[in-house]
């Protein structure tokens, strides 16, 4: 048999692995064993720095709970989470709106609300403003009926859920009329820091990262026949627009909080107009997932399997 | 501020990360993100492979205990760890024995034994042979006084803490004599299977993978002056020899049970010849740390990890 050295035990790998059925996991971890390979001879991966990240690991596993996904915090502070969605903008039949961060604060039980209503229920004087905007099929054609859920922090910089797992505030899901308009009231979000109390943020404060996200607004927009869209908006005068700690902020996704829109269906406060152009969805589409997720259903899904391989 | 695209944000994390003040982690984390951007890149990661791998990640996290480490077994069955072993004796000033994978089943606690002693406390009749072999310096030279800690699966497949935690046998610390000899008796080790209860198991089931490791016998030497050898034996005639599932076995320490070979010190039984080469130490061996742990220590490392940071 041959000897296994730096230089052969990669083909060793891919050799074994040869035998996978299923075309795609076979591609899949191919591609994953030369990078994590390549990485390691690159890098010239000491062994007490290997037993770092077995321990880094180890942590971030114990860190996962239902409230909390620290692997999904990593894949976001190290871009993958952005890369992934996007690419998956680029696999769109058509060009809509960009995809951004999901994150960990979207919740299925959200209050269907009417047009005009306000999804604060205590919002402090003076921190109220309109947001509204036109969903479109990429042609700019309005699209009528659309599912327009909204979540947001309040003035504190917090979401609901984050002062207590039952309270609902600051969400919101509403419908686009005939001229596929949505228009709400809400407050101006503000940005905050991502947990810094694990393993992910002793990396980031490791790398003398500020951990800062921007103010931003979640958005996911679904309608009959459209590809689903999972985006946010962000304060175009945020001071960490451009180094959102989770790389979800962009320039085509900047808006900002203006005073006298004369577009504006509700007057006499500040607004903030995001406009949002769906693609007509794909086969694929219909199957394709969604980058992030309530981490209950991933600690559900971790535990069933755990039970499925018992 | 600019547009974040697949082709654009492996910079802007980049751009992120380099504040990092400790050059070797700015060096890591960076050349980490461009060959997991890469990967994604090259598979055109979707969004639902990617909630695939943060539940996969999660599991693997959740099975982690005090007695399993999940996360260096991923690393074994994707060579991770044979590769950093094997760049580890790239940067050896000599030549020795090349490393093998340390495993999870060493211990500290290892009772230390005369010359010629058996390991095996209950051995099967006729499956006992004489384990023996050289310890020198990387140009021959006999290492008199080196300390070698050796631990087996007995006859059944198993090793002595798979039974019970408290359990000692098949194992032991033996001394090399003024020829730099260490002898023992022992039984012919079996090859088994890693665990395949856990989320890795599954997916080198998914792989049509056997799982097995052929039948081996491991090393730990130490003598003052020299690097620490980590390292293990290999029978020739196991069926898995050139497809262990953890990479471990290699040409170069893949040996014989010889039947009336003149040179061994103990005569009327088969034994195994196993010569081990040491480099001398360098300044840099002697924080170099090894691949692989005992799973309790990395445990212990989560846990006071946890109470620092929160």
């Amino acid at each position: 048999m041959r000897e296994l050295t730096p230089e052969t035990i990669t083909d060793a790998v891919l050799d074994q692995m040869a035998t996978t059925p299923d075309p795609r996991l076979k591609a899949i971890m191919a591609s994953a064993v030369k990078h994590l390979h390549a990485f390691a001879r690159e890098v010239n991966l000491t062994p007490g720095e290997w037993i770092k990240g077995i321990e880094f690991m180890t942590l971030a596993g114990k860190m996962c709970s239902p409230e909390r996904q620290e692997f999904i915090l990593l894949s976001d502070t190290l871009g993958l989470s952005a890369l992934v969605n996007g690419l998956h903008d680029k696999t769109a039949i058509e060009e809509g709106t960009h995809t951004s961060l999901l994150g960990p604060f979207y919740r299925e039980a959200t209050p269907t609300l009417k047009a005009g209503s306000s999804i604060a229920q205590n919002p402090k004087p003076g921190s109220e403003c309109v947001l509204y905007g036109h969903v479109t099929d990429a042609g700019g054609k309005p699209v009528a009926n659309a599912t327009v859920s909204i979540w947001q922090t309040g003035a504190d910089g917090l979401y609901d859920i984050q002062s207590s797992a039952t309270s609902v505030d600051y969400r919101g899901v509403f419908t686009t009329d005939s001229d596929g308009v949505y228009v709400l009231r809400t407050v101006k979000p503000l940005g905050y820091s991502i947990p810094m109390d694990g393993p992910v943020g002793a990396m980031v404060k490791a790398q003398a990262r500020h951990g800062m996200r921007p103010a931003h607004i979640h958005f996911l927009v679904g309608a009959p026949g459209y590809r689903e869209l999972v985006t946010a908006l962000y304060l175009r005068d945020d001071p960490h627009l451009a180094d959102d700690v989770v790389f979800g902020s962009s320039g085509d996704l900047a808006v900002d909080v203006v005073q006298g829109d004369p577009d504006c269906p509700i007057k006499g406060m500040p607004s903030i107009r995001f406009d949002m152009r769906l693609s007509r969805e794909s086969e694929a589409d219909k199957t394709s997932g969604r980058v992030g997720a309530d981490p209950a259903a991933i600690m559900k899904q971790a535990r069933s399997g755990e039970k499925a391989t018992a």
